[in-house]
């Protein structure tokens, strides 16, 4: 019988978030059902509940079951560069010479759109490979490589944020523009993109190092004439781009007062990194109530330090965190693997940090950053119906190290195998990656492939 | 046409090392061929060099092509314990806590042989999966776990090193030999399985905290009874592991002092983490010809902290350093991974460390430091055919990362591509494993699957 309606279910385990793990008891943040059901209807949640008691409700219902698999919100990326995927794991630099030895040639070739179109895809088939449905995301200087990654995404029906990389100085001549064609393409692209559909826009100055003081004032122009535009960028990394940034600009004290200076630093404002912020700058943050992306992979990768995420919860309000891949300096795409090496980061200053408080950033922590957290973030009815299945035996050792957990199936157990995943896991855990209640859409899919 | 003869060729892109990049040019150190040839007679290799040059003198071989695909020699795991595979990704400890909570618990299970003869093969697919070939193995304090090992290595032809650990204070009750009993019990091991085959043992004592003097006399007394055995344990992995061990041996000024005090710093010692070393300890460890094993995975998986690479590379002689996994603390059964993790130590420290660098400690360097160069490390002739073969594209962004270095074919683009392996692959880089000239056996050819 073929079902009319657009309702469809799904059955299986399900975790996602209520509340706030650094804030409160994990037991109490955490919504468990060992059988659970998802009802979707037009994309959106309809219902979700225990399956023993919902499914009365919807006696018709065609469902899709995953017995053994986890199902939970879709994963969000904070900080990462789509050019750069072809350079992941570029040997043997920091961060300043990382960028003119690898960087910045490679971004150079996004002036051609058919390039940028294929990387595009190549790009967002990652991310679905890996359980991420939105992201902020950074491009190129070039407006092509915009409208190339929107256009790819909005042909997935994907919720997505990104922005023309802005850059006047300190990079290579091809790939500078000046103060007014940064703010001129930007505008436009506002314009064209900004909450056409599920995506919306980002200003974005590379950093403080390649911006005049002239762009940086338009790019605060920017956020005021449209304030429901974002703001992304990168702040105190690392020790040489510090000490180069305040020779730049001379009557700054300090990293964050530049960007504070023209008018960056605000609600929808999200910083990447943010390793070597001193107290007063955390505090600041903490005021303003900006976002920093904690990039754990990339930090290990570009030697950059060790993000001090127990500071930046320790204030009150604690700064919204969320985590970052940071490709091409990260070196997975996996925010799964990711919340693994966030773990790593955190246990060498002698912290805490759960599998759950991490996957709460990935998802209803980086959706309140983004203040999304009324349309993704977690499986509350009305929400769009992003989300990931999750294999928790898809290689010989999962398996091993999750069956017990998949024969008690309490939360406890299931909280220790998602803490497994993020070790020992790559892209095959993601067995499925919804999108708005349908299967995410791969280049090969749109033809494009 | 069936061969009589035992000859194979196998066809490629090889990659090895004849010399130490630590102390040399990498171009200097390595042997590349875009298309090499490598004939195996009896499990031993009989022939190498560029396929164009030597197939000449093999007119009937048989050859087995893997034109785009990488061969190095088998991988060495200098540190892991093989009864720790199911506990791997244990949530929240440091070394003391981590031990008591999960590690001695999993252990205590080992005292069953059909559990520990199942964990065995397990344990052993995994290594074979991820490319290694021979490694230093920790068991438990159960002669029966130690049998069920060397049983399983050597129904699979395995060149593998192992040993009882010998424990005698410091843990739960079942899992505590005495001195004498230790004593007998390795005597008897060592009996039957050092030497047999491609079989070798080594003395077990898990750290000092958990020897009596008494036990660590004994076993110094095994070493000199037994010329040609190993020594294995742990040394200064953690700041409270550290200060715990100078209580329990108040004479002593330092950790290391305690193993010298009882013979057991010797040339065929392997010591695993060396942390938090002074440079006394350095200099001694130097001097005496032990081998310190790296287990980056474990160290920032524990928050045990940064080993100092450079510093044991910059005495005279540098300290023979191998790889280890160090599997259950470790994350991952992977030598390469953790070359790349090796990397962001190092990296993280201002120091540098090639992918080179880093498969010669796992192959050469690794055999070197076992004495077992005239036996594996590369493909020189005579040498016992261990191999792996790695699928530069196993996954689409390795597929993307390495596109170019295959339509180069050059050592350097090569190299750069085996960093990438490191960073980005997973056990799908292993296409296969070679254990004397013939696919590796695994538990389902074995029937114990």
């Amino acid at each position: 019988m073929i079902s009319c309606s657009d309702l469809h279910g799904f059955r299986g385990l399900f975790l996602d978030f209520i509340g706030d793990p650094f804030d409160d008891f994990e037991a109490n943040c955490t919504r468990f059902f060992a059988d659970g059901l998802l009802v979707v209807e037009s994309g959106k949640i309809k219902d979700f509940g225990e399956y023993r008691i919902l499914k009365k409700q919807y006696p018709e219902l065609e469902i899709t079951a995953y017995p053994n698999q986890l199902m939970i919100p879709g994963l969000i990326d904070l900080h990462v560069h789509y050019p750069q995927t072809e350079m992941v794991a570029a040997y043997g630099e920091q961060l300043l010479e990382w960028l003119n030895k690898y960087t910045f040639p490679t971004e150079a070739r996004f002036k051609h759109q058919a390039h940028a179109q294929i990387m595009a895809d190549f790009f967002l088939d990652e991310l679905l490979r890996h359980g991420t449905t939105t992201a902020l995301v950074l491009t190129t200087v070039f407006p092509e490589s915009v409208d190339a990654f929107f256009e790819a995404a909005d042909r997935r029906h994907l919720r997505m944020i990104a922005g023309k990389v802005m850059m006047d100085r300190n990079a290579p001549k091809e790939l500078l523009d000046t103060a007014s064609t940064s703010y001129e393409q930007s505008h436009q692209l506002i314009q064209k993109w900004h909450d056409y559909h599920r995506l919306a826009y980002a200003v974005t100055p590379r950093f403080a190092i390649t911006s005049t003081p002239e762009q940086l004032v338009l790019a605060g122009r920017l956020l005021q004439e449209y304030p429901g535009i974002y703001l992304q960028t990168h702040l105190s990394e690392n020790l040489k781009e510090i000490q180069l940034t305040l020779e730049l600009f001379p009557n700054n004290s300090d990293y964050l007062s530049i960007y504070e200076q023209f008018g960056l630093v605000q609600s929808r404002s999200v910083f990447a990194h943010g390793i070597h912020l001193s107290d007063g700058e955390f505090n600041r943050l903490s005021a303003a109530q900006s976002t920093i992306a904690f990039c754990p992979t990339s930090n290990l990768f570009l030697g950059s330090g060790l993000f001090k995420l127990h500071t930046s919860q320790s204030l009150n309000p604690s700064i919204a965190v969320g985590l970052g891949t940071d490709i091409g300096a990260g070196t997975s795409f996996s925010i799964l693997q990711t919340i693994g090496e966030a773990y790593k980061v955190t246990h060498l200053q002698g912290q805490a940090f759960s599998g759950l408080q991490g996957l709460f950033l990935a998802t209803l922590g980086g959706a309140r950053a983004l203040q999304l957290d009324d349309k993704i973030g977690n499986f509350q009815i009305g929400k769009e119906a992003d989300f990931v299945v999750l294999d928790l035996q898809a290689t010989p050792l999962l398996s091993l190290r999750t069956r017990q957990a998949l024969e008690e199936k309490t939360l406890e157990a299931i909280a220790d195998s998602l803490f497994a995943l993020t070790m020992l896991g790559d892209d095959r855990m993601v067995q499925a990656t919804y999108i708005m209640g349908k299967p995410a859409l791969f280049a090969t899919d749109l033809g494009s492939g």
